[in-house]
């Protein structure tokens, strides 16, 4: 029998120590004998046709080893997220600011930057589209030869949402806009790329899914994949911003090209000015209700800005329409979801997945039908949520959903909701004190019908000690730390007795990406699978020296209990005889995302079926002299099912809530005719210490009945989606000005 | 059906390119940021008790990381290849010329020199043990205290022996002695050691059992098997000489102690004094026939001289008793089978494993026998050879014989046997031409209840490219492509199509040693086991995407038939629907050598069960006034039972003869009083090309019938095994004279 021991318990992460002491080693602090600094040359236009490219001086440069463009790639010349329509080097024309033209390798930084400046590239600038609504009209000149600008165009529909609304005691109508906005990874993207004397060519990356990244580079050097390596050293955060490859081709090519490893780390300016932001999102939303608050219709448009290239612009607009309607019970629904490409920068994947767009939308609308019901903004809440059992609009049918309302209702018991009216709501003449919350849902892992599954080998040595080999990438939201935590559980060893192997694609078996709050779900249900067979085999074992039935057996922290009374022998002991005796201590294990439940053929697509419940409630204080808006408190609820690893938790909480209260108040690219103009961390201003007040967080543990290990749900994506609805519903609780517009800045506060 | 397309063809050996230009890297080609020089510091005396020990002034030297004595380890102090009582650092006696005393690492060899002279070691030399017949005397001192001088004596009987003699028409009664014997391995042996910021201690061997040499760094440094990783690169031979570990754990422990990384090479002096060596052996053997040639009895006592600590004496002595009534029909044995404790060198492992010793005794016997009886060399051979259901004096029955006569007949053939009276037999008045045979038998695998498994991974990539993990060393064997070949043909796909990665045991399960001739049936196997797991993954998805049965279809080169058309859809197409869909293409297969055979209580312990056949015939030219003699021809035909890759067969039996031509004319380490003479290879003499003529070989295919991955058997050791007696009995055929010891020097062809 499985005895949880470990599971639920604090710990300190594996690598810890490491982290903290600086000598864990990072993308940038890889050095390799005769490593070379590779560079990557961008246009300073957003679009522009290349007139000329010539590489031929630089390629004469002494201390330089290699210089490409597009002639010199072997393979593919184009990424592979889900499309492959963004080239890795420009053909003939650029299409937004991070387009590269030209890589170079280089003997040292100095060098490199010297052969970027001798190649020779004649731009002719081109007008671009910068708006979307401009580039999906029919006569827009094509941003991509060959596509339609307008790169998707899905309506879903159930229910009689016209019907609905036109028969609706009110009805709220409103658009919404949300900004760019920067992952700001502390660690920028990077990649070492070495080619041994075998051919085998590994690169060190700092990234999200080593094996997709694999098959990328494989792809784009023409060579198999079986000759490429992925490995990720400690990752600095990647929220999303590393699930596309970045530079892992371009190190890669360089290194073949110049039969040396290569190193290829993107300064800050850079990393802003390439990879993908949250998508900016115009939502025209019409929400209806009964005169008791009742939800009746939902009826959004939803157009996404994509950039030129797809990227992941299908897959994060569907999300947002699959979460449009919250959390309620909302019987009809129609969302028209439209991404469009421009020449603006390119927009992805980022913790919430579209997710925090919709919950702007929805938990706003909540808030402005509860003014104009008069009805209290828990209580619409309460009266419209879903529970354990309800068909939501996309077709699911909620397995576990107490957490919704107990969420709520925790969330308003620590702020003391219904007392709220007590405090001081006007301080200073200039100052207006408000409340607001904001519930939400959020699925866990890829979605239905996307292949959604991951592999691990759980290994037990002679001496017992235990190794967990999983791809899954560790990017600082300590998956490491939960899949040792499952593992020591699942066989019965101490936590100390595991190791686990960072992402390496030659040790460890395709977990697929760490998004979507997935892999504690389907690695963490691998290694408990893997595990078990190693746990089977000992008590196999056992049995047959103790003569006792497996089922009096017992494994916890490396001893054997027969019927609960310890016995001499150990797990040490046992795994000494199986590998006497060539008995397994190697297990794979695969495991998919479980979808067993049916939906109706006309269910939202993709769509996910198991739900992270969180509420938050935010205090602040408005200046109504400044605009500017102090989040003194902000209470977080979460439902996760069941803690693994409480530090992960409640540092995934606090962490996502410091990133939403940037979303809702400070974050924001600015961008002009497809340039970004503040591309560094001093002018797109992310939230200090002092902006963040200490989030009082409390964790509800609902387990997920099915397909979760230990009922444990993912809790990455969750803590970030309520928090700027909740802000701005705290302000127009202060001041009653609705905002439809993020981030919430002083002008926007104090404006029109 | 697996359709056998890439199993027996000529290809290039993966690698081989490297190696022929220099390029692979072997262990002392690694170089590693900061790396050390450890070097050991070994007693000039063969037994000495050391009175003074102290390493303070070569610690305090300039340049110098780490000195270590038997004081500084952390966890076990000893070797274990089987019985731990071989120290790696002794305590305070010194037992043989190869223990070492201190251990250092230095910035640069010549100040690790430097630091070993500075350490101060005050020796009183003790009188030792030199002759294994004094030493197993009852009041012979004690080599080892707390163990006996004899460290085995076992006595295997079947029959009734002396009822046998007694009653035979004719005895034959020799005592034969076989001398020291060295591998010269090209790569002499070596490691380096490297600690990571986490703690992972990686080490890169020159080794033969990369997972046991896991176990054993573990267990020296004290931490877990978890944080050990070990890693061969390329190998340059090792014939059983790197079976067990040498310097792993020294440089282990240095890299533990430094904090840095460590290189340690034995140079060939070190590797001379210091590795296991063939063991000399004494053995008195009787054989009787009746006076038609059959054999009726055996009686034989083997005494081996292990050095001072096991090793693998055990396991030697033992198959050299198995091994002792060769491939014969003689039902009454006996052997007793002594090992003995000396303070020579150690002794274990080497190709063949005691069946070479045997060989010379048995195929001697053999000649003097029909010499005796005027009955033909070839004659009294296939009179007494086993078949095809033979049962063994052993209790072992033959699954498949056929390769035992049909070598001799074939071999005879080609070098026209009965005609033999023609040639030239005295081309001068000093030289006699003469011709001698020898048939032998080698069990496969590492014999019946001892554990002998592998494991093996075998994964294909979206592209359909694959990747074979198998931590089976291949230290120039070719163990390598024979795993690429099967799982080519296995899957069905092209051989370039497969890489194997090198042993790792972060990388690939266990397989055991490569030793025994094992790796290509019982690696073959699982790699043939998992490949099919794959195969059928492929197939299942052919045949619902073509609606045929898979029993219609076939893949090979990477195509996909159907009812033996070419289809559309190749082999990557059907891995990347495997990879959309989360079928699983990464199988793991453990595989236990089988045994299934009842065999009597009263069986030979350990014995093999499956058996490599071979004869071989040698022509010699004696000169009868300098005793040198040359082999002029020699004829080699092996039942390899199916070649996989014949390159890697036909290498093997070069390699096999030449070691054993050196083994029968030259090669003799000369002991005195424990300290060999000749410790450099330029006065141990191993056969020059010219030495040696063109080896005229024929493979000889009757599958092996089970456990066998398409019926190949194991090539490795039996090529050497034959050839001492064949040169032997081409002698005594040319100038009458009955040799009893190793090597046939000059001095003893000519002496009395």
């Amino acid at each position: 029998m499985l005895d949880v021991n470990v599971a639920g318990r604090w710990t300190a992460a594996p690598g810890s120590d490491e982290i903290v002491t600086g000598d864990a080693l990072y993308c940038p602090d890889i050095k390799l004998p005769g490593m070379l600094i590779g560079k990557l040359l961008y246009s300073p236009f957003a679009r522009a046709r290349i007139k000329k490219l010539d590489v031929q001086k630089a390629r004469e440069m002494a201390g330089v080893f290699a210089v490409i463009t597009h002639a010199d790639i072997p393979g593919e010349n184009s990424y592979l997220y889900a499309h492959p329509d963004q080239p890795l080097l420009v053909v003939d024309e650029v299409r937004f600011q991070g387009d590269a033209v030209a890589a170079v390798a280089a003997v040292d930084a100095q060098t490199a930057d010297a052969a970027l400046q001798a190649i020779e590239v004649e731009y002719e600038e081109l007008a671009g589209q910068f708006d979307p609504l401009e580039a999906m009209q029919p006569d827009a000149e094509v941003v991509l030869p060959g596509e339609d600008n307008v790169l998707m165009y899905q309506t879903f529909t159930t229910g009689d949402v016209d019907e609905a609304i036109a028969s609706a005691d009110v009805v709220v109508e409103n658009i919404y806009r949300t900004q760019w906005a920067e992952h700001a990874f502390l660690e920028t993207e990077g990649a070492v790329a070495d080619v041994d004397n075998d051919g085998l060519i590994t690169v060190y990356s700092s990234c999200q899914a080593p094996h997709r990244d694999r098959m990328q580079i494989a792809r784009s050097l023409g060579v198999p994949e079986s000759t490429v390596r992925v490995i990720t050293p400690y990752i600095g955060g990647a929220f999303g911003g590393k699930d596309e490859a970045h530079v892992q081709m371009h190190v890669a090519l360089l290194a073949q090209a110049s039969g040396r490893p290569v190193s290829l780390i993107r300064d800050r300016r850079e990393s802003i000015l390439t990879h993908v932001k949250r998508h900016p999102v115009i939502v025209e939303c019409t929400t209806a209700a009964t005169k008791n608050g009742q939800l009746v219709a939902v009826k959004a448009k939803v157009i996404g800005d994509a950039g030129p290239y797809s990227n992941a612009t299908h897959e994060v607009i569907n999300k947002l329409g699959e979460f449009i309607g919250g959390p309620y019970t909302v019987q009809n629904v129609e969302v028209q979801k439209i991404g469009v490409r421009t020449n603006n920068p390119i927009t992805g994947a980022f913790r919430g997945f579209g997710a925090p767009q919709a919950a702007f939308v929805y938990e706003s609308q909540m808030d402005e039908l509860a003014s104009k019901l008069g009805i209290d903004p828990l209580e619409i809440r309460l009266r419209n949520g879903v529970e354990t059992g309800t068909r939501m609009y996309t077709g699911v049918v909620i397995r576990e959903g107490a957490g919704m309302k107990e969420s709520l209702k925790k969330a308003a018991d620590m702020i003391d909701w219904k007392q709220r009216g007590r405090c001081e709501r006007e301080p200073a003449s200039h100052l207006r004190r408000g409340f607001g919350m904001a519930t939400i849902l959020k699925g866990c892992g890829l979605g239905r019908g996307l292949g959604d599954h991951a592999s691990v080998i759980v290994e037990m040595h002679r001496d017992g000690s235990v190794v967990v080999r999983s791809a899954a990438a560790d990017m600082g939201q300590g998956i490491v730390t939960v899949l040792a935590q499952l593992a020591a559980d699942g066989i019965g060893v101490a936590l100390s007795s595991v190791r686990v192997v960072r992402a390496d694609t030659s040790q460890s078996p395709d977990a697929g990406a760490s998004c979507g709050s997935r892999q504690t779900m389907v690695s963490g249900n691998a290694v408990l699978e893997a595990a078990g067979t190693i746990r089977d085999t000992l008590l196999m074992l056992a049995a047959m020296k103790t003569k006792a039935s497996k089922d009096q057996l017992t494994l916890k922290d490396g001893k054997l209990f027969v019927d609960g009374e310890l016995h001499a022998m150990t797990v040490r002991d046992l795994a000494e005889r199986a590998s006497n005796w060539g008995y397994p201590l190697h297990a794979e294990s695969l495991v998919h995302f479980d979808y067993p439940e049916d939906v109706p053929d006309v269910a939202y697509k993709y769509s996910q079926e198991v739900f992270q419940f969180c509420t938050q409630i935010a205090q602040v204080l408005v200046d109504t002299e400044t605009g500017q808006v102090t989040v003194e408190r902000l209470v977080a609820v979460h439902d996760v099912g069941k803690m693994i690893n409480p530090g992960g938790v409640y540092g995934q909480i606090e962490g996502g809530v410091a990133q939403g209260i940037g979303y809702a108040l400070s974050e924001e690219l600015v961008v002009k005719n497809g340039i970004t103009q503040n591309p560094s961390l001093e002018n797109y201003v992310i939230p200090m210490a002092l902006d963040i007040p200490e989030i009082e967080m409390a964790v509800l543990e609902n387990p997920e009945p099915r397909g979760a290990p230990l009922g444990a749900k993912g809790v990455a994506e969750a803590p970030i989606i309520p928090t700027a609805p909740a802000i701005r519903n705290a302000i127009f609780d202060a001041i009653g000005k609705p905002l439809h517009t993020l981030p919430m800045i002083p002008e926007r506060v104090l404006g029109d």
